[in-house]
């Protein structure tokens, strides 16, 4: 039943401005009118959308702190609601001033200010539902006041003609571009938005931006503070007022959620959520226990790219580097016939095959534009784009905006996902290059664009993902990793794919023991009752076959599971309660991989003391941990894993003790299988960790370098700092089997060269160093000494753990 | 006021039977009659009083079983209070036989039978108060019928004559020691029971109990169940029945609780608690914020003993040794002089100071009779001891029962304590000779007699006592730590002693960690005052020697006291508000030495992750892991710590794994002082790693090898264990200081030669790993093999740091 909300002293009916549970299973949530407003004379609300690490929500923090030192007579609120994804995702800023107190602790839902960040929000987001009548709209845009008009969707024209709605553009990514700040197009929307909502008069308002300007970036130099007044100046001058028909007539249309996913439940429950109509979904559509399915993330198409890259087949020398590196798995690689290559839609481009051609095949790279986050590291780990005075392998073209290049890299990389894979057979698992044709079962994450652990877990999927089962610790991997609605994790052609699942941030290893611990018994009473039902006359000799498999490689896993296929539909026609019995225990001959994933904070700090536990034991559990040396999920704050000299959160000044090596403490156990690795230096190196660690019967650790937001980089030169913490000593990359004691051989083997450049050449290129020179030189080159006695020392200790008689 | 209870269905007045708080600050408690019982047909209870240790809990348990199966109409019931001593505490076995289903869920109060197992209790314990009349009470007493009624108290003699028991006594103290059985009196005991108890015919006791000393003792060879067997024999025959007079008129006295307290409060109300009278205190009478005052334990005198030590002054070498190991600090050392001997009572010894005689002075080596255990570790070490075909320094002399002897002793160790320290000025600390006349600060505790852990305390208490915080991890050291109503930490003459508490088993590095941080941060304060306090012309020559006083040795933390108690003279004159702060502040000019001590459970296990955490920051914490490789307080169960090969709870049939490297841990942190130690293999090594760990100036630890009951041993011999482990290689003694670093020296130093013995030859002397030798060879060999291997690798990588070029 519905029920009327009624104020609790005037008896008036009210309505409930938090969105409600629509309870259809028990009846018991309240109705709520979803268009009920409450005005107020004075009272400004303002929408802005933009997209995670624009920089819109610094730009309204700064905002309300402006109106409300200016304004001493209004009240100003801030509120600021994301997705989960990490930046790169979905902001909505709520801000208010009013001339009274503000007391409405709910979002903005009939704004008199209504600004689009992102041009493509257009197609995704029916945004302007939250405008008032008469409101303002500003819309950052590629296309001018003349032609944007009809590259809008027609349900946005209508939105706009109903609401009469005053309409300005600006287009602050060329603004941007054109004043040296690259992507960040905040300072250019904040003056637009100053300009025309008339909140302050403009001369007051470009004064005290103008003062913020000087107080934010002062510090870090002139420069960069002529920048942002150019920025402003020239933003005030190109706000354009959109004229528009009383009829909307576009041929645009606002993209269905999740229009390429077949499953219908997919579809409209998972893509409601995505379009942020989650909160109106009824109880009954939720999962009852919790699970959500797998490879979701391909329905999103988000394409939040301004530019992406393409790809010269000639220049390409196929190595599959850019493919392996590649955060979101939007770059691949395929062989395909020549009538498959006669098949290929427009712009689908392929190359002969190096380094040594071959007979009606040809190979071809693509790029999922709509996934890609044009983050750079594939140019940064190319070999054949740094000397631009030549020819490049990968070059940028213009993205947003160009619809007919947007089509037709839609229709490439649908053709290219349709083509077979390469057999397995053909593929060296163990290279890069053989790996870049093997499909990931992980893509198109929501972590940040060239996020420095994303290419790991990737590569584990191509390498695993069949058999994976992961518990992640919470972090920004189990954000990305499981960021309803939907996962990256996915499923190749047969369904098989990573089962994921996340518990606490402090019990991802102890969790994966549970996990290892029910395969092994599942496994083993499989392999007992097996015995039984062959000692009873059923099925021995596919049961014999069961058995004598040990499941050494993918090829043998793979035959297992047509083994265990073959015992199904023999145990099916039994009913022996033998047969039943092994029949729902089938499922257990095949071998799982177990994985706990999490970062430094969870492996160094929160969960050491169950890592520890589990590497103390004897069971066959992965452990994978992804070091950005901070805590970067919630802000920065300094791990165990932070290296000295760092500044981060609770160590303001710089960390003064040197990194935890956890990789020693696991090494002291003598049972553990440790890999250090660092994707920047040397993947393959990365690659044979891998196998090895997950080969090896007993527990194993990689740790991996990754680069990070947190670290204060340029996030396109995240390999170059994964390569020069290596080359410069500091993290130097090695492996310890056990298995090789047994052969009497050292199990430490180093895998990288002395070190051929310094410590602060690596250090100096970050700003969570850098920045310590500026504010206390002195006690930055102490900590740095530091840095380098430890460094030097460390990579003794190493040295001599690899050349030690054994 | 007081109220009674009455039946909820009869409304009659009914008893409040558990025994109730008094609370006359609320008046909320209810009242109780405390001799109320109820009667029942059939109806048998029994109490057996034991020394923790002694067997009766062991023998009681059988029993019950016996009774129980050979009886089916009967139910039977057992319950078993202990006080929280560890072996060698106060046990009480209450056993109740019915024809009807027990339904008593409280203690026994009116015994049909009851047994007093150490004679010793009689002048302690008013047992006999639980008795009922009629009853039986059988006595463990080294005098045989005709002369043990002189030998009890007046008291006890009342009891009986009044309650008109059947008394009995039985020496089986001497048929356990005629028939091979030690110091194990339970089986003589439990004859002796069946025999008089006429719970079951006497024929068909001995049968069963010997079926059940086959069942016991089977595995472990016809030997010892023939030992039993003869003891049950024996046992029958020398229980005697005590014909007793009319009147008491005995002349001994039970000893009043705590005699010697000078503390009132100490007297009535700790003096209770140890009595077993501890509920019935009134609620005013507890202290009201928990805290309990220490150096108690030296009021309990305990007498425990059978046999004690006697010191052969002419043979003694006058090393020390014996006073370092005595786990219960009743082995002391001082020099006097020519007045002090004449003084000196009868029985009191001294010798001519070697090995250069000092003109007018003597040495003594006192023994603490009535705070000994026999556990014998001072025979172990002595090395003037071991070959019996000469004279030797130290010989057994019964104690219990020999009241003379007994009081000689009383005499001779309070005069022995009057006497005055030697000076510290003339004591050189940093060798167990000097150590030995530096009184404990930590004596007669509640720990297992021969205890491995408490000598390393008693040490730290002697070097650093005067100036310690303590944060103790739960485990038997929190235990015989603070072991209400007593503690064994004490206090020199100027009340100085060591501050002690425990909060939870898993936070102990934390919480000392939060110690540390309080007083820096106190002590940053009372600078900071005392700053300015000498601007405003306060006390300034005062404040610069206080600020001057780097307080580097114990003669300089002592002038340190002595210049805050001249301030504080100099404060208490002034009015001003920064000399009332700086006043508040004063204490916390002196340096405080902090530690956190636990067992491996808390270090390697439950504590590891704050442990950890402690050491890798960078603050000066001291870590005192007393290793007994299992948890021992809680019964057995397997650590991290726990070798491979050793049998305990959850690891039944051998650890798999290799013991967790905790100081390859902490080393690899590069800023940690780590130290790895064995009393028994090396003391002058334990004193320096405790001198160094105090003084470094960042986090220490130190792992003490300690021998255990839980490691099946004669404990005894457990210094020759500590001995063992490290001559085989199994446990490198070594200490680790970072501040050789900055000398450009190795840090690393190995404090022990190559290895000499055979890791089979220390393991195959423990019970835990013996024993997997009978029940599993084959898995027993093959645990042997991987600890060999583990041993030669790890002594390699030992072998390796110690002589790398640094």
């Amino acid at each position: 039943m519905a029920k009327a909300v009624f104020d609790n002293l005037s008896g008036k009916k009210i309505a409930n401005f938090v969105v409600g549970i629509e309870d259809d299973l028990l009846g018991k949530s309240l109705d709520y009118d979803e268009n009920f407003t409450i005005e107020e004379e004075g009272m400004s609300e303002c929408l802005f959308y933009g997209l995670g690490s624009d920089g819109t929500v610094g730009a309204n923090e700064n905002s309300i702190k402006i109106i409300g030192e200016a304004k001493a007579d209004l009240s100003v609120q801030a509120y600021f609601s994301y997705d989960s994804k990490k930046s790169g995702g979905f902001t909505v800023s709520h801000l208010r001033f009013g001339k009274k107190e503000i007391r409405r602790p709910y979002l903005i839902n009939n704004a008199d200010f209504l600004a689009c960040h992102k041009f493509s929000y257009m197609e995704i987001y029916d945004l302007l539902a939250f405008a008032k009548e008469g409101s303002t709209f500003l819309l950052n845009s590629p296309f001018n006041a003349e032609n944007v008009w009809n590259e809008i969707p027609v349900e946005a024209q209508q939105r706009i003609i109903d609401k009469k709605l005053k309409f300005y553009v600006i287009d602050a990514a060329s603004i941007a571009r054109s004043t040296g700040m690259g992507t960040r197009i905040n300072t250019a929307l904040q003056a637009a938005y100053f300009k025309i909502s008339g909140v302050l008069p403009e001369a007051e308002a470009v004064k005290l931006m103008k003062v913020y300007v000087e107080e934010t970036y002062g510090k870090r130099g002139k420069e960069i503070v002529e920048r942002n007044f150019n920025t402003i100046d020239k933003a005030l001058d190109a706000i354009e007022v959109v004229n528009y028909p009383s009829k909307a007539d576009g041929k645009r249309h606002m993209k269905p959620a999740f229009a390429t996913a077949k499953d219908p439940w997919i579809k409209e429950i998972l893509g409601a959520v995505s379009r942020q109509q989650g909160n109106k979904l009824k109880v009954s559509q939720i999962p009852n226990d919790g699970s959500f399915p797998t490879a979701t993330t391909q329905y999103e198409k988000r394409s939040v790219a301004e530019q992406v890259p393409v790809w010269n087949p000639d220049v390409c020398i196929q190595c599959g580097n850019c493919v392996a590196v590649c955060p979101h798995a939007c770059m691949r690689m395929k062989n395909l016939t020549e009538a498959e290559i006669k098949a290929a839609p427009a712009g689908f481009k392929t190359a002969e095959i190096k380094p040594k051609a071959v007979e009606g095949k040809k190979i071809t790279l693509a790029i999922g534009a709509e996934d890609c986050y044009a983050c750079g590291l594939c140019f940064n780990i190319c070999p054949m784009s740094k000397d631009t005075s030549k020819p490049v392998s990968l070059s940028w073209k213009q993205y947003a905006g160009d619809n007919d290049f947007h089509e037709e890299q839609v229709k490439v990389w649908e053709y290219f996902l349709s083509l077979p894979e390469v057999p397995e057979s053909e593929l060296n698992l163990g290279t890069v290059k053989g790996l870049a044709y093997k499909r990931p079962l992980f893509e198109f994450s929501g972590a940040c664009g060239g996020c420095g652990e994303t290419p790991y877990i990737k590569m584990l999927s191509q390498l695993f993902g069949d058999r994976m089962v992961i518990a992640n610790a919470t972090g920004c991997s189990s954000i990305y990793g499981g960021n309803l609605p939907t996962t990256p994790y996915s499923q190749r052609s047969d369904g098989r794919g990573p089962v994921w699942s996340n518990s606490l941030f402090e019990d991802a290893a102890e969790f994966a023991l549970g996990m290892r611990l029910t395969s092994d018994k599942l496994g083993e009473s499989a392999r007992e009752v097996a015995a039984k039902a062959k000692a009873e006359g059923i099925a021995a000799a596919i049961i014999d076959k069961l058995l004598a498999n040990d499941q050494a490689d993918n090829a043998a896993i793979d035959a297992q599971r047509k083994n265990v296929d073959e015992l199904k539909a023999a145990l099916a026609k039994e009913s022996n309660p033998t047969a039943k019995m092994l029949l729902s225990l089938a499922d257990h001959f095949v071998k799982r991989s177990v994985w706990a994933f999490g970062g430094d904070g969870w492996a160094y700090d929160i969960g050491f003391g169950g890592l520890d536990h589990v590497i103390a034991g004897n069971k066959n559990v992965n452990l994978l941990v992804m070091d950005t040396e901070v805590y970067s999920n919630t802000g920065g704050q300094m791990s165990k894993a932070t290296p000295v000299g760092a500044i981060a959160k609770f160590a303001f000044s710089g960390k003064e003790t040197s990194k935890k090596d956890l990789g020693a403490i696991a090494m002291s156990y003598g049972h553990v299988y440790v890999a250090r690795v660092s994707m920047g230096a040397d993947m393959r190196q990365v690659i044979r960790a891998f196998q090895e660690a997950e080969s090896y019967n007993g527990p194993s650790i990689v740790i991996a370098y990754s680069h990070c937001i947190a670290h204060g980089i340029d996030m396109s030169k995240g390999l170059e700092q994964g390569k020069a913490v290596v080359s410069s000593g500091i993290w130097p990359i090695y492996r310890y089997d056990p298995r090789l004691i047994a052969e009497g051989k050292n199990p430490f083997q180093l895998d990288c060269k002395d070190p051929t450049t310094t410590v602060e050449d690596y250090m100096y290129k970050e700003g969570r160093f850098r920045s310590l020179t500026g504010a206390a030189p002195e006690r930055a080159a102490a900590l740095l000494a530091v840095a380098k006695a430890h460094t030097e020392r460390t990579w003794k200790e190493y040295k001599y753990l690899a050349e030690r008689p054994f």
